[in-house]
């Protein structure tokens, strides 16, 4: 009965309004999938905007905090976990999911990325930032997905969930 | 709309059969009282007795692996977090969990009851173990509550969490 | 060429002045033996005071600090580590020491000497506080060693060490 | 009295020969200038050999190791920080550095160079893989230098620190 969970990674404060539409999108078709939504849980940026994108199809919604307390936890998030670990989180964030998508850039969502690559799981990359497909694949040709939509991200989930 | 989330923390090789049949009470009445039940995850001793009494409920639970996979995680567990951290988990169980249940003793469990301590949370303690309920009271009087039965283990959450 | 290193684990705002004289005296004893002394790193309490004596004996003095920078790090601290993971630390505190000596009692000391339990390492405790002793060693008679004296506890360090 | 660490981050196992010779080089001259030498500790690739070249020169040289013990430790390695928290410990090993140099390039490589800008660290990049000079730098144009040689490397850690 354990759940399949999908991590969403995307910057916070510096999250464009591009990467909010596709972080609500993402959280959107991930809980009609029927996925749980896995996110750094801070009340900002890609990871509320996923929650709430989750929580707006009635899906389950997991926040991985990096502070010692849920005062800055997003609204969205069902279940914080309270880690007191900073950017060290990270790794959890990755390793929890089945399947990782970057949703924007940023140096936490690179570090994310390359933790997920060290740690053999399937990175999917929806972003304008050209630099970051190009360095991310010269580093794992195999395991570094790209995606131009939310849908088209939640298809290669989809893929890669089959082969599990 | 964030859950209320119970940890119930013991020993897994070395439980006892009253461990082990207090922890299954324990998770049952939690996801009968409609909170969600967390524990260390791995499929052994009071983490996975207790998780196959809150399903036995329809329960959530959530499992904080110590390991790097799920692979030795719970059938029970709904949730499975992945931190590769050891008994490093032991403070994110603690800090994730509103009101901390220790069922049984052991040196897994005496770190997470003083973990709890530290960081400012209740706990109840329901064991058979003297020298552990002299101990820990001296450290924390007020934080430190005794119950002898799982059903008021649960009445002591109830009286914890009214005063949130 | 590798370091023996000789943890010493107090409280730290909340330490006894027999706590900080104790402490002084092991970290002055243990530069002496030409062990590491490692500590938590704060500048409080017993971290603080072990990290004193061992450099008025030109010892080198390790700090694992919880904190995300150096800002609340001991004067007398050579080597901050510099972990940003609160209390979570702790497991890191006694899995780097060879030994572990416990100088006064508190929440997070109790956390440590039972994560150093539950690691396999031994543990001396140098403390006034006699429901410890009767507790940790309830959890394990073999690795619990008691020491009235910090010249106490350096000779059992040696015969720890000796058996390695 | 606190020491200056320099980190030297870079891959164990898929390191190259420059990669090799480039970290002997750049332990050799961290310790040449009385800094001590902080790597992930293990025995292999960029770790091992940095630290042997700091170790020829008489220098002092940390080991964050990933695992719960130190069996896998590089034997040039002194002091040995076992964190048993996997690729979650590259956090720290960023943390405790005043500077960061990325000597070859990985995805283990790439998550400490983004958790370092993510905790505000500058980078020095002496690496031959060209995507990751671009990609590094449009997430921080200040924060990643690049140097060609082990050399250039130091003389842009001495200036880095001058502005501490």
């Amino acid at each position: 009965m354990r759940k399949i969970i999908i991590g969403v990674m995307g910057p916070g404060a510096n999250a464009t309004e591009t990467d909010l539409q596709n972080a609500y999108k993402l959280g959107n078709l991930i809980a009609q999938s029927g996925w749980v939504l896995l996110t750094g849980g801070r009340n900002a940026g890609v990871m509320d905007a996923a929650s709430k994108g989750a929580k707006a199809a009635n899906g389950l919604t997991i926040g991985i905090l990096p502070t010692n307390d849920t005062s800055a936890v997003s609204n969205a998030v069902d279940i914080a976990i309270v880690t007191d670990m900073g950017n060290g989180r990270n790794n959890i964030n990755v390793l929890s999911s089945n399947v990782v998508i970057a949703c924007g850039m940023g140096a936490g969502t690179a570090s994310e990325i390359a933790l997920a690559l060290k740690n053999h799981k399937k990175v999917i990359l929806l972003t304008n930032h050209p630099e970051s497909k190009v360095f991310f694949q010269s580093l794992s040709e195999d395991s570094i997905l790209i995606a131009n939509t939310p849908a088209a991200a939640i298809e290669i989930v989809k893929e890669v969930l089959s082969h599990y």
